[in-house]
């Protein structure tokens, strides 16, 4: 597999600026701008959010969870409904992890051996067995567009002689995944490096997986609670080591300013829960940094959250009227808010993706940094 | 304000068949066609459901419950804010309750009397002194286009005494509402009959109400866990004391079997929270009935709700999306379920009004009862 790319998917690298990239990844089922970030539909959608707007918003793609997906539809349901992108009736392209991180943080009564982790669904208890070989045939039956090795991510803080344990495995896995995976035309498969804290692991995994072989290069097991120095250290350790004609896609990440950060460092992708997460608990992502609409000093102010978004939800709606929906715990308040945040992540995508092509990345970042530390509009 | 309609409010019969009128009601806010149905915007917000889709399902008018209301936000500061329809970002006309019937149903310690109900909010025990100037003063605040008058309501059963109490009670509040509301261009108060499941007192309450005069009556006090023929008597037995020239609205109701035969009594006007709620619990109105989507059946279902739906949630999603929507209890699956409904119950109403101007009303409650009775798509 390694250098070459199955018919009909493909990635360029457009423009740098730095280490920035502005690319583009090819599926057979459109293409995605890099840097892309992915909205996330943990269980087949959005939370609180449709189709419809996620594709105003401008997402190209989104993140499906194997491990949500396998208990509950189950891959072969999916499969025989005519495959992930039909069920959920999102026709652009798909991205699935392997369901290993959601194993390691849900499911209960885990047993991890070489060859796979058995665990109970966090759901009905029912047992599953999920191997790197199971992983992609999930994975293929759900049809999406880019699978995931199988991998073991570890919780941070750790023994050194645990994460390097994980992140052998996670390698020997990766091979598996490679072997199963075979030949998908038009599909994609990602290794994910894994290592910890530990730079020289980092390193290690990036090398070992590039000399296997794979479409694209994630880094797994970051953004798991440790500070954003190490996250960022880890990056700059890791991406060197990736081959740089492929797309990098740093996982589970992250805040606005996380992804600025890594995309200054090199990475090509993201994908984050954040956004409907924080909109559901009244909180607006904007170009003036976070706002909390729960507070009370919206309770009166007639003014919208940012009348030049593109969004009509931060447009059309009063910041108290926002704030009483939330106080109020009505489903409409976590719609909007989530609606305002991933119409923010996409327009913060297309910044990036619009100044790397000028070569003015570093003044964005700037800029954007300043906007954020300005704060919001004086209220009323 | 008998015989005379304030300047912007007015209500005229288009066509008759048998007891069933096809009317309009006028506004500065817009035209309601009648029989209507209004969704109910309880805490300013369709629950789950955007105004956008709302206006495309084809609604004219939705209803505000005061009583929410005038807990939270509070109906000054919504008044500060621009009045209701300004709040919410509807601009089409809004009926508002009198907060009488929730403050029975959801308040904490109440005390009814002649003047007014004390009452202790639900929510955080705040104390609430509700008259029927208060409740003229608060829908003036909210501004919305139709106003109600206070009331009380009564659960059934209940002995006559009482609820022939609460009739007469009913009654002096409508006397003090209208003085209270006194001339309010362009927006119009609707009288509230009552007297429980009694032929003669629910006869006295309307004439009472008609000598009173109102820019229309409302049927108040039945769908209240009362059986169906208890409910159609009552109607059939007021309707012929109220004024024709006037709309008549029946509160609170209902199932799309009970809108049937009420427009088929006379009834011009509904309002119920039955297409959301139980969109919420999984249960798709169509025009083959009552359709629960948790159930087991729909889980390998690829086929559409209804095909030839005019609701993109009807014809867009697999039933097997839909029940797994459902069973993973994703906010999605509730806002499709609510959308489907709230299309289904404005489509009845179009198909009721067409069916009254044409004057064949009794073929087409024959053929949609019909349709309900075939039941739903054999599944696959």
């Amino acid at each position: 597999m390694s250098g070459t790319v199955p018919t009909g998917f493909s990635f360029r690298v457009l423009a740098t600026d730095g280490a920035a990239r502005r690319g583009e990844i090819v599926t057979p089922r459109g293409i995605v701008r890099t840097p892309a970030f992915m909205p996330v539909a943990t269980q087949g959608a959005i939370k609180g959010v449709g189709w419809r707007d996620l594709e105003t918003a401008g997402a190209d793609i989104v993140l499906g969870n194997t491990y949500h997906l396998m208990l509950r539809p189950g891959a072969e349901r999916v499969a025989a409904l005519g495959g992930l992108h039909r069920f959920i009736n999102w026709p652009h392209p798909i991205l699935t992890d392997s369901g290993g991180f959601q194993v390691m943080s849900l499911a209960g009564l885990r047993k991890l051996t070489e060859q796979s982790v058995k665990f109970r669904s966090h759901i009905d208890g029912t047992p599953f067995d999920l191997s790197p070989e199971r992983a992609m045939e999930i994975q293929a039956l759900l049809g999406s567009d880019i699978a995931m090795q199988l991998d073991e991510c570890i919780r941070l803080p750790a023994p050194e002689a645990d994460v390097k344990r994980a992140m052998e495995l996670s390698l020997r896995w990766a091979e598996r995944s490679k072997a199963a995976f075979g030949d998908a035309p038009g599909r994609a498969l990602f290794g994910i490096v894994q290592g910890g804290d530990v730079p020289a692991l980092r390193v290690e995994s990036a090398r070992a997986l590039a000399a296997i072989g794979f479409h694209g290069y994630a880094i797994g097991g970051l953004a798991v609670g440790e500070p954003q120095a190490v996250m960022l250290r880890m990056i700059e350790e890791t991406v060197p080591h990736l081959p740089a004609e492929r797309p990098h896609y740093l996982m589970g990440v992250g805040t606005p300013l996380d992804i600025l950060e890594a995309v200054a460092r090199g990475i090509d992708m993201f994908d984050c829960v954040l956004p409907t997460r924080n909109g559901r608990h009244g909180q607006a992502l904007t170009r003036f940094g976070a706002i909390n609409l729960a507070n009370a000093r919206h309770a009166d102010d007639p003014s919208p959250l940012d009348p030049e978004s593109r969004c009509p939800a931060a447009r059309d709606y009063s910041r108290a009227y926002l704030h009483h929906l939330i106080k109020a715990n009505e489903a409409m308040g976590a719609t909007l808010l989530s609606t305002v945040n991933l119409f923010y992540y996409q327009d913060l995508m297309a910044g990036i993706r619009a100044a790397i092509a000028e070569r003015r990345f570093e003044t964005f970042r700037a800029e954007t940094l300043a906007g954020w530390a300005r704060g919001d509009i004086p209220a009323r």
